[in-house]
């Protein structure tokens, strides 16, 4: 073992270390693999047909329950025709507040109310905005979630 | 080269072990990667719409025939209004037995059965059930399927 | 140091070129992970419906304004009733020019043309085809194409 000079013992220690960072570093390509995996969905809404509204309500609540509301993360996004169900007149307006208590979040489509010339005032509460919602839809499929058009 | 100790020629052993082992590791994640690239489909049918049930067989059908029976797994997950497709009066039954014995599998949604007061006894035969039909078409996209919704 | 044999050099030697190696592996995957996160996105056209052709030419339009032409690749699978959209006599014919020259690619299902006993000439210009649309649909997501149904 003395006749090992200090350059190799040194050398040695270096590959080791970089063994390990290696090692380390699929250990953190599998951790980022699992965040992925986590259960993640997101919901469209972009027609204009209440029973439509009504079929997405029931598979967000049905979803929240049966997966666990701390299992899952749900998102809907409005756009088109669809964002009449988030109007501040809307008949659905009880069950959105519902499901949004529930743990769902709800993006409504900018584009979308500038091209029909309505605001935020016109909308109900509690809900986000992003600038185009198709956009939204690709970038959340981007980021491993699930993609539901009811 | 007997002036190497055998502590040293130890030390290089592990680490040449430790590289193999990590060069086998990302052989393996390939080798992962590849399995989830195997062709899966799930289809959603979720509307009470015969034409939509027409266009959904005739998909399957040639979806199975253009990329080979052996090549692909379909699933088809009905819920809502869609599991009218699959009750035992169900215009299209001839059909969907054709698409079954074609290598596809239907699942349908226990939640909507208990909304509409059916039990399996009301629908088609060689179907399976799953509790919540959303909940399905979501863990089919987190396990790699493809998704088209008619 | 010169202690260390010609043999104990050369093998440490070849366990640092393999450990660099691996590094290399591992950056290169990171490379083709990033590939296939540049946002891709297919769009299913299957309905006869012009409304949800309209809305379908909007979010194109605005998925390549909001993201920029050289950050997406937008391509347009249409099949059953939806290649009505393409034929050349389509209402919606300008708006689709428009779109390709925005560069969206447009796919048309061979498999419908012949259930429907039609050939190229009965379409627009500038279009692509393919055997079967869902196939095709399929491919894509399986590519890292996110998936929006209008």
């Amino acid at each position: 073992m003395r006749q090992v000079s200090n350059y190799a013992r040194s050398l040695m220690m270096a590959m080791l270390i970089i063994g390990l960072g290696q090692g380390q570093a699929l250990a953190q390509q599998d951790a980022r693999t699992q965040v992925v995996q986590k259960t993640k969905v997101v919901f469209q809404v972009s027609d204009g047909d209440s029973r439509k509204w009504d079929l997405a309500l029931n598979n967000i609540k049905n979803v929240i329950k049966d997966m666990g509301r701390d299992n899952i993360e749900v998102e809907v996004v409005a756009y088109g025709p669809g964002i009449d169900m988030f109007k501040f007149e809307s008949p659905a307006a009880s069950r959105i507040e519902e499901v949004i208590k529930m743990g769902a979040h709800v993006v409504i489509c900018e584009n979308t109310m500038r091209a029909q010339k309505i605001s935020k005032a016109d909308m109900l509460e509690n809900l986000g905005y992003v600038e185009a919602g198709v956009s939204q839809l690709i970038k959340r499929q981007q980021q491993g979630y699930a993609y539901i058009r009811p």
